[in-house]
């Protein structure tokens, strides 16, 4: 491309648009010019990313990343930076190996342990596998059919949604819950295929939690990658097909963490959080799941401060601890505003990648939905349209369930984010600055009209 | 992030909409999936990208891409496939190198020939650089600041923008007339900072095109990188720098080419144009810029044959020749259209990248722009919201002017445009599989309801 014009479609100084607009568009714009020119949040992500990694609830590199968080936070000019104890369970992975036996030939098949799955009890388990091409076959399966087998769940990822976290909502459950159904029909193992849409992924596999639910015996839960899954589908229809699976993960009861906390303090006795969650997955670098809104979050107390903007509320950055394996991070903090009778506005959470921002999910009364959508005309000029979407996110859940919080969660656009998701190729490279940082001003942008107009 | 709950908020089947826009929605919505599951753009663009590789006019590698663009479209099911013959400027990079004499030391700068520049005529040219910040500051110099120097025009990429595309609308004109100014002031050579976002490319050159105007001495004209421009504009401040340009670059007249034409023949004698450049700079692979726009016209013709969806127009896929450095091919598709005396319905163009798809640029009398907004509610399921700019392409603007044909353009996601456009970055792996099959299956959607309802 040589030439393209392109109109300023702002609309920002346009004349038909009244004075109190014209002021929250400058406002925004000014945010936006300081996010895009002088924002921290991509360095800070590559240190998180390097110099740390990922961070599992209650590892080293978990630990480590607390103390980064509170460096970063004083350094952005939190007023105030602090540390909420919370307690996390405790998973480990461990050696973990999987092989295909098809006749004469073995074959070493790339896997994940599932999150808080228990493991093989340093056995080799050695079983037949049974391939199911939906939930609902599984669901329905016999119990002669899986006893002592392995089930295989080989479900595709549905690519058919423009929006990517539609084919995640309807096979998210058959990762969390699979592992309790397959055992309960007396599988001695799960297998899922990866939910991802990858192409550069397509052969790797992409972990998550599970869930063993009611069911009595916690057999071990894997997920493998695409390539592999399309292989055993095939071999399984040909032949009888086993696999020998060891591995040395399980849980480790529960450990101290701690959710990282640092704030602006306001004119009120108000509060409105921004957050995201530190703890990743143990593989890749945790770039997009979730390191990216922490350093958006943090962002935001830096915008704040070198814009000399001074909130009517309180604005804190909540790093939460443990949404990966746990959500207690989350609770926690919910838990401590109740005890401290804690008045908060808003709470806002990014924890669906850093990739171009395209509108917020709003969980709040429709008197408050219409408020929020009053801003549409101030937030387009940052690519900001979707406000239809509902739901907060699954840190700042539990504000709404126990103080009716308001809540809201970037919406970033979708494409890429389960390429990349609980994978190792969640990684620094997999984020780029600008979009990175023009979600981090939408976020700013949403803080500062949420303060000004909510109460 | 865990689990995020998103509402499906497409409305395709909600009961307010009217029985129209269902069938409508249900058709958008056959079109997505079929491009999303089965969509064959990103393989179409691997070839493209790794096989072939960047193609500047009159190159063999440009030769090489109308046989593959001629099976392509064969493959994709084109009723007919023909070439359009059009002359085009060649130009040709040679041999070049940048160094700079800092005191005693020499300093080797990555640099690219700006397009259709002349070189230093088989001789180094050795001169002092003179630096200006901005376009105004070298439009204001006196000449005898200019004589026999090298003029470095070092302002860099406005990046505070939420649209990339705003910021290079900004300084377009400054690769493009640079060269012009510094002649006409008696510059030996001109050096301009890349326009360029990038932070993976921050150190490398992006060449485009320039032109001599009416100067009568035409020097040559080189890119060099941000992070060298940061380095030269700090060593100018502090000494005298002298650099030693040698390019062989320059023009070798013109040669034949053609466009590539596959086309669905229509129920009418009417026409509807989707098209892309397959001509390229000859850094990267051309991928974005315009590989991504040639593979998703095509994959409308596979899409519409596919579905067995029968236009009233003709329906035409153009791979236009020569868009970098001549515009050409746009020019002769016009004229060709004028002397057969063709009626266009509408002519739709893919050249900002192959990125996510968030609306589209509108060239067209106000009652058909509020035609196409009329289509808001069915395309919004796709992420298609932004219908406020303005223009087309610069390969389907000549049928605006000489047909008066109504135009639209693909507005894709810009964030990352600019850290790939015209270096060597812009390659196969700069492109996401959903990201280019989503803007492709925007635009089927998009001509499907203009076949429809344009007339």
């Amino acid at each position: 491309m040589k030439f393209y014009t392109f109109l300023l479609a702002s609309g920002l100084f346009c004349s038909t648009v009244n004075a109190q607009s014209v002021t929250d568009s400058q406002q925004v714009a000014r945010i936006t010019n300081e996010v895009l020119l002088n924002g921290t949040a991509y360095q800070n992500l590559e240190y998180l990313c390097k110099k740390i990694g990922h961070r599992l609830s209650g590892s080293t590199a978990e630990a480590k990343t607390r103390n980064w968080a509170v460096q970063a936070l004083k350094e952005a000019g939190a007023d105030t930076v602090w540390l909420q104890p919370v307690m996390v369970p405790k998973w480990t992975r461990g050696a973990e190996s999987l092989q295909i036996k098809k006749g004469k030939e073995t074959i070493k098949v790339p896997m994940l342990s599932l999150g808080n799955s228990e493991g093989t009890k340093g056995k080799v388990l050695e079983a037949e596998i049974v391939c199911f091409e939906t939930m609902e076959a599984l669901k329905n399966a016999p119990e002669t059919l899986l006893k002592g087998k392995i089930a295989f769940l080989n479900y595709p990822f549905p690519a058919h949604f423009p929006c990517t976290f539609d084919g995640y909502s309807e096979v998210g459950g058959n990762r969390y819950n699979g592992p309790a159904i397959a055992s309960k029909k007396g599988a001695v193992a799960f297998v899922i295929r990866s939910l991802s849409t990858g192409v550069g992924s397509y052969d790797l596999p992409h972990t998550g939690v599970m869930s063993y639910g009611d069911a009595a015996n916690k057999i071990p839960a894997i997920a493998i990658g695409n390539a592999a899954a399309d292989s055993i589908c095939k071999w399984v229809k040909q032949d009888k097909l086993k696999a020998a699976l060891k591995t040395d993960c399980g849980m480790q009861g529960e450990v101290m963490s701690y959710n990282v906390i640092g704030e602006i303090k306001g004119t009120t006795d108000r509060y409105i959080t921004v957050g995201g969650h530190y703890d990743s997955w143990d593989v890749g670098e945790g770039a997009h799941d979730d390191g990216a809104g922490c350093v958006q979050s943090i962002e935001i107390i830096r915008c704040f401060k070198q814009l000399k903007i001074q909130p009517k509320n309180t604005i804190r950055a909540v790093l939460f601890a443990n949404e990966e394996n746990g959500a207690k991070g989350g609770r926690a903090y919910a838990d401590s505003a109740v005890a401290k009778k804690e008045v908060h506005t808003l709470a806002l959470e990014s924890d669906a990648g850093g990739f171009s921002p395209r509108g917020f999910s709003l969980e709040m009364s429709d008197t408050e939905v219409r408020l929020v959508n009053s801003w549409k005309k101030v937030l387009l000029p940052l690519g900001l349209y979707d406000f239809d979407r509902e739901g907060g996110g699954v840190d700042i859940d539990p504000m709404r369930k126990k103080l009716n919080t308001p809540l809201a969660g970037l919406v970033p656009d979708t494409q890429r984010y389960f390429d990349v998701h609980h994978c190792e190729k969640d990684v620094f490279e997999a984020v780029n600055k600008r979009e990175l940082h023009l979600g981090a001003a939408s976020m700013a942008a949403f803080i500062y009209l949420a303060d000004k107009y909510f109460n």
